[in-house]
């Protein structure tokens, strides 16, 4: 490993690219923001503003060839993912990639291969659940066995509202993802398939939403996981997974924080956002991100991991278009990732 | 209404009877347990032991015709009731009949047709839930319709573990019934369908049982329930139901009682068993049945209900047998339960 | 003990009184209320409209005098008590006496003197969160030892608002009297000195309240206990009590009920008043008493309990003065009432 | 502000100094650690390995006087502090010194007047939990008032154990010291007087050890904060704050983390010591005394506040002594420190 800082150029300068920025140049060590690349100049400009040394491009693909970046975030639309990856593949840098890793397991699958032919793990997808301190001690808890063998998960993903244009299909890609994901980390096993059931229609929900999802998934050991997704729930930004083991129940995600008593109630504030409610997550995996960077790997959701949730979301679409159980089709784990 | 104390004859004298032996003799204000009565002598003597005024039957049927009996509480097997409550029917007595109404939805129609020829309900049958203060509490709430309309509920049923003989027939039949009963009285909606899933067995279920299972129901209004059922979860007894709303959500039966830290741990105790969880439930359930009684009606659960339980049982053993979704086979409700 | 319903007389028809005929009318076993005394007549005719058999008397002590009245419920002011105990005492029958038992220790004494020149206990005083089922665990966990002894507890004791014409001294009679009798209880020792301070005053608190109170009170044993009094805390009524143990500590009156999610919170409702609060409580009291009370006996805090009350309450009007540690005077336990 | 990383300099290079290192190496942004120094220079050496460009000095003394140190910190036992804050005063360079500032009053005060001479708030003092995410909610709701004012807080700070030769005034210097803090900074008011009792003895106490204490402070506005300090309570590290304002109470430090049903049991754990409650605290207060000290100042408590703990540590050792209430004897604010 290098002592140096890691030198990190950053790809998307929307709002979670501007977020990124913030938290590369404030609150991450041994990293230093040294180019910004937008299609939108102007953007990729404020995002840098105030960041002494970093440049900006609007060709995105500047940032990942310029030979003083040593790895890169990719925070664009998932849709222009893939190339920008297999070129950072073919530097042989590392990347810490936004989901989706690309928007289907097709393309998903090209950059498992590249990376493969390239030798070296390279791309880390950021599922930052794994890095939330709650989730990270029931994937301990479940790794030690304390409880027996996971039997259930009952998962709910809430969500105040939806930004307009927000679709069933969203509702599985951007959102039950991440259930997708925690499930394959936290049990170690994929998943075997997948079953929506639509209950009425909330009123909140904006026209031609079918809004809340009662997703089931099933793990290749049976395991069986229910996610309830609400994404008009209005009352603020909630995730909550409770795994039943043979001798034992977990729960990660309940109420916290500051407790207060008043008019008439006790209780304390839904967090609003997901940048709330995860940003703790979201610094810790940057951290440590970087110092696996500096090493040349990775820490985190690998290609695979990005490629295997990309092969749940289709069978998802299956399903929701079907509303019956549809398998997941994926191919076998290569060995290049058997080891996490 | 008389103003005189209610005569109740109880039928049946094992563990349950011999509860509500003591429970009319001791905490229940404005009824007289005068008389029990059981196939095994001994065991109707053991029960009135110490109850002044109380005689014993071996013959269960003697109970419910003698002239003295204003009420009866029927607490044998569910094999046995239908006699039973035809009898209580004829002579025109309130009955407080531990669940099941009958073992079937055949033979619980011709309970409900009887009652419907003699022109009267009284028949109650005893889903205890219903009387549970928080249970109360979250009714009340989506009568009132604070939150909206219900959309999905989450539903928990554990046991720590289960008696010698006990079956999958059994998970649906004794335990999941108390779900399919709260769910028709929270959402004032009938069941129409079933599906049971088998998630991978839990290694402290007992050889034969399929034990945890994940059920859903589906209301006729759409709502999506999900019941765990766990009966050898070893650490308690727990029963919680989570009602999702268009505008919040309400949980009852979530932890509670005296709060401690000792070694290392914050937290409470799980309530041992359901006479632990529920006691309070029995004790006004049947105190407002008594007050019920003495004016010749019931209130609570009815024959209808009874009967709807028993149909939607009946789905269940099929969905378990065939692992798919079924449909509840059930007639339209009568307009003589039409008033709640 | 008599198989016979207990005959109660019932001293007292105000807002409390009331409330205790429709428990004894409705919810209490094995007791039957057959006279009602209160100086308005008119009062006592609606607190027995509807119980058949129940008649009423002007003259408050002719409930006591009568031969068919086997114990009595005694709610009227403190201030009318001593007369009615002697007399109940002569007459040799249980009394239930809501606090306090006299209005200072003095008379208090007498009563004490006269039940044991009676030779037996026939004196109940009021206090009933000795009935609180969390209590009650408290007092298991404290008389079991399981974390050791007590050092320290903490409680709380809030009210929304104060009626009309309440005043600092109230705050000590009406309010904190209870956690002095639960200290006592929970502890099995005496307290040994009080001391009362006053932090800025609440701008809820009517002219002339010095409210909120910290009251600290020390057992003999050495334990010592801090108590908020806050009775125009405006949220709703709260009575917490955490007991710090030298393994462990244990809490009771923690948030408790339904949960729910919605408009930005999570939490639950506080209890709006005592009544709402210690319903169970009450109802398990009166169970309780009849039954001791059919068998000639009290079965609950003591006139002794009742006399020391006393001497508190008179100590923290001394320290309310002052604001200073005041020590508490008392006589030594008498033999009759050494063992519970 | 420059943008150049901050070289920080480190005196001190036992426990809490070598995880400072770690804490600056690793996981804080904008900042590099330069140098470490310590009379066990082995010990310095261990602390600095792993970390290029990170020399050692075996006399403290040179880390502050070297020109290529931009800011200190301070990690060494509070007797050595004095010289060492002149010193960096001297220089002009900002000090994160680790609590308490100097060991008694008059000290401080000396600190204090250097820095007012010098004309420029340098030196911060490492009250930790006025960085805690709850606290600093907290901290916003009363100054926004939200609930109105503040009248009485309750507080708890317990340890599972102490280390060999662990004395009374070190409960009052080491441990209550933090509640004195975020007493003045939560209220933004001077502590007027404090009181010290001494409930019975806990037998977990080592032999000349009063565990627990009952602490009550008193600010000047008349708030009063009782703190339970019990540094042997055995289950774990724990400290509680609840704020009692005239529209409500709000409490921090309640149970959180990951809840589990086993054994009986519900509820989680407590966490193990204060590295491991309020590392997140720690890592934001690095972080912002960096971005603070890049521009030559301080974020967090002042050479101002830690006088004034001083000073009411020492009223504390008073009130111990004398088992009696003590004023607290301090000069009044320097307008230098009247903004916060």
């Amino acid at each position: 490993m290098t002592e140096q800082d890691l030198r990190v150029g950053l790809v998307g300068a929307g709002k979670m690219g501007a977020d990124h920025a913030r938290r590369l140049h404030e609150r991450v060590s041994n990293a230093k923001l040294v180019a910004i690349g937008d299609p939108d100049l102007d953007r990729a400009k404020r995002a840098a503003s105030g960041i002494e040394g970093c440049r900006t491009h609007g060709d995105p693909a500047e940032v990942i060839s310029t030979s003083d970046v040593d790895a890169v975030v990719l925070a664009t639309p998932g849709a222009t993912h893939e190339p920008l990856l297999l070129a950072a593949i073919e530097r042989g840098i590392p990347v810490l990639c936004e989901k989706p890793l690309t928007p289907d397991s097709k393309s998903a699958l090209r950059v498992v291969e590249a990376e493969q032919a390239a030798g070296r793990r390279l791309v880390q997808v950021g599922f930052m659940r794994r890095f939330d301190p709650e989730y990270r001690e029931l994937k301990r808890l479940l790794d030690a066995g304390d409880f027996g063998r996971a039997l259930l998960m009952h998962c709910a993903h809430r969500n105040p509202s939806t930004p307009p244009g927000f679709t069933d299909e969203m509702m599985v890609f951007d959102s039950a993802v991440h259930e997708f994901d925690t499930t394959r980390w936290l049990l170690d096993e994929e998943i075997a398939a997948i079953t929506v059931r639509h209950p009425r229609r909330s009123a909140t929900a904006p026209e031609g939403l079918r809004d809340p999802k009662l997703i089931t998934i099933e793990s290749t050991g049976g395991v069986v996981v229910d996610v309830e997704l609400f994404v008009n729930c209005g009352f603020g930004y909630q995730v909550r997974c409770e795994a039943v083991c043979e001798r034992g129940t977990a729960l990660v995600g309940g109420s916290a924080g500051m407790f207060s008593h008043t008019e008439g109630r006790w209780g304390g504030d839904v967090t609003k956002d997901f940048r709330d409610r995860f940003m703790q997550a979201f610094d810790l995996e940057f951290q440590r991100w970087v110092h696996a960077a500096r090493g040349g790997g990775i820490d985190g959701a690998s290609a695979w991991d990005g490629y295997a949730a990309a092969a749940v979301c289709e069978a998802g679409l299956a399903a929701l278009a079907d509303d019956c159980r549809t398998e997941v089709d994926m191919i076998a784990k290569p060995d290049f990732y058997s080891t996490s």
